[in-house]
């Protein structure tokens, strides 16, 4: 028996089995798309006079199906959005709803206990874990979940149920305070769905412990897509002086200072952060080792520059510029800009790790940007190392949405 | 002083001083492409009237200018090739000698100090390290050193005193035997630099042992580019039934069986190949997780998939199917073909590590050919990771020839 505690976030609707699903059908030739692994409908693919959009609920469950009737599996729709349905399953028997969900999450968790020794990872990530519209980030005893679409909205309580019965955890949280959500129509809210949520949790990332706050901090509280580009700095800082640009809580930071480097600075816009960042430091006995700077990280890198500091490593891990078609030009500019601010402040043979989580910037792009930042200062610039996110956030081979961050690791010499 | 030991190989000419240097004229705006980072001449991208390319001698140094005589650097000039120059150094004063090859090499070697515990790395991947034309792959006390270019042939007896200076290895082979070499007019032999080159050397790789043949193996005897890659594979094969498809010596296999895997077949065509992996295996302890199965490797997985063998982790890393643009649909499709055969052989959660080194098979052509082979067999193939050559092969980003290797780590489940 599954138990789902009363709560007071707006109730879904009951179940749903096969016989609900309406059919949306598609315009002729507009299956190839799904056939070929996709699994997106836009509005303009329905066949709108076999099935009107009109018809639709937002969220409601659909059998999505080809010009010709055949069906193309189960999904949902919102037929107030450009992206307006999503498949969720190529087996038409099979609806979302808590056995699939219950399914899906076994399938998620076998992975991610495999590659980590503990329960420290994002265990659900949309469509690269079948599941559409859903991120679930783990904090050990801690489900901190993410809807974004008013389909996977409908099924919340299954979603509930289903990480109860698979993960049996002491609390889950919903951060459901996403900017999508708007578009789909669904409200913006912070809310416990079970257990009681502490203000701040302690992480382990290979042996370091770290300090989160789920309710207030940035996404769910912490950035598991960059765990093993982190891991893959350790070898590069000992005794060395690093400077982590858009440090957040610390994660690249603390890391360096613990795998020896002899000097961090972390700078943020954000004292709560830098505080955050503080406690991580005297948590891993690295105190000594790192200094925070608070300010907006354009003008500290000025600063840094025009006082003649110099660093061996500076990590720039930013918030995404670009995070809408129309920012792309302003948004390669800042990126280009940061990342040549960044070299400025480089020792002769320094090491820039350059991030970017933005969708919309090409990797071959942000690679573009260092060299020309590189050939600006009349430096010489090559590649060491690229990483992407973390195996806990699986790409969808079919959309490229779903692959978004960029790392790259930098040597930067004189010419 | 350098002692430059005696040997049998052809006398490259005296060092080279800036004065020596014949003038090399670009054709207006050839410059630009110098100028935003690359290092490569065209043929037609220089002004013949002012530099007749028949008055160069083959490896001659050039300073590279501009239209303008705008002193561009100093490279080498072959003008029987389509691929004509290469900038060494954008500075003037920095022919291509003993002093810069001992400079350069200083600079690759404190980069793979600092990132590998023992001298087991390629020490020189030509444009990304400033020396194009020139591979050095460290075994410990040997060095194998392969020139591809006639510029680079020219001052072989510097490199050989290069190395000399800055390593003292006990012992040097040049691996002159590859293909380019004859487009540059250069013949192709395997002799002794320095010292005596035993037939096997042992190798270690994270405390692992491999026996490699640097005389008669493939390349200079071991594929270290691999080696992060192979890094990144621990923490899948646990308990795992693991199957390497093009194995050669064994270096997935093996580790993997060292790893956990509880049982490994390496297939490779060459028998040759598969008695060391089977050396290896014993080395480490592994043998008896280890079998090994001489054959092609197509139909070696046709085999398996009629038997209906089945394995967890499949791996396959091919020689490189699209050597030349002209053999790319066909290359293409050989990729197609192995890759589906083997998610045939893979169990319902499989993983597929699959890679190409092929550069020019773009990395989006690869994923995508994953995509269609799991689609075509009713199967969800998601990327959980992707790798590419490790940091010793630094990737010179404004030369995409030098970023070759694509490693894609794929789940591959039920649909």
């Amino acid at each position: 028996m599954i138990c789902i505690p009363e709560n007071d976030y707006p109730m879904s609707t009951a179940p749903v089995s096969p016989a609900d699903f309406a059919p949306l059908r598609l315009r002729k030739d507009e299956d190839r798309r799904l056939r070929a692994g996709h699994l997106w409908v836009y509005s303009n693919e329905i066949d709108v006079t076999a099935t009107p959009l009109r018809d639709f609920q937002p969220g409601q469950p659909v059998e999505i199906q080809a010009s010709n009737g055949k069906a193309l599996g189960t999904g949902y729709i919102n037929p107030n959005v450009l992206l307006c349905a999503r498949l969720v399953s190529r087996d038409p028997a099979h609806p979302l709803n808590f056995s699939l969900l219950v399914h899906r999450l076994n399938v998620a968790l076998s992975l991610r206990q495999r590659l980590y020794p503990k329960p420290f990872y994002r265990l659900v990530y949309g469509e690269g874990d079948g599941l559409p519209g859903l991120v679930v980030d783990r904090y050990g005893d801690l489900c901190v979940a993410q809807i974004t679409t008013a389909g996977m909205d409908r099924v919340k309580d299954d979603i509930l149920a289903a990480l109860q019965k698979v993960l049996k955890p002491a609390a889950v949280l919903w951060r459901n305070d996403g900017a999508m959500r708007e578009l789909e129509g669904l409200e913006r809210y912070v809310a416990e769905a079970s257990g009681t949520v502490p203000e701040t949790v302690a992480i382990e990332e290979d042996g370091l412990r770290f300090q989160i706050a789920p309710r207030t901090g940035q996404k769910t509280g912490w950035f598991y897509d960059q765990h093993d580009n982190r891991a893959r700095l350790d070898r590069y800082v000992r005794d060395r002086r690093v400077l982590d640009v858009f440090s957040y809580s610390g994660a690249w930071g603390i890391r360096a200072a613990a795998h020896g480097a002899s000097e961090v600075l972390c700078v943020d816009s954000s004292a709560a952060a830098l505080a955050q960042a503080a406690t991580n430091a005297a948590l891993n006995g690295v105190a000594d080792q790192v200094q925070t700077r608070q300010g907006d990280a354009f003008e500290v890198l000025k600063a840094l520059r025009e006082a003649r500091e110099h660093f061996d490593v500076v990590i720039v891990d930013p918030p995404a510029f670009v995070k809408r078609r129309k920012d792309f030009k302003e948004g390669a500019l800042a990126y280009r800009r940061i990342n040549e601010m960044a070299m400025q402040v480089l020792e002769r043979d320094g090491l820039l790790v350059s991030c970017s989580c933005s969708q919309l910037l090409p990797r071959e792009t942000l690679v573009e940007t260092l060299l020309q930042g590189s050939r600006h200062l009349d430096r010489t610039l090559t590649v060491l190392e690229q990483g992407r996110q973390g195996p806990d956030h699986p790409v969808h081979p079919a959309i490229p949405e779903t692959d978004y961050l960029k790392v790259v690791f930098a040597r930067v010499l004189p010419v």
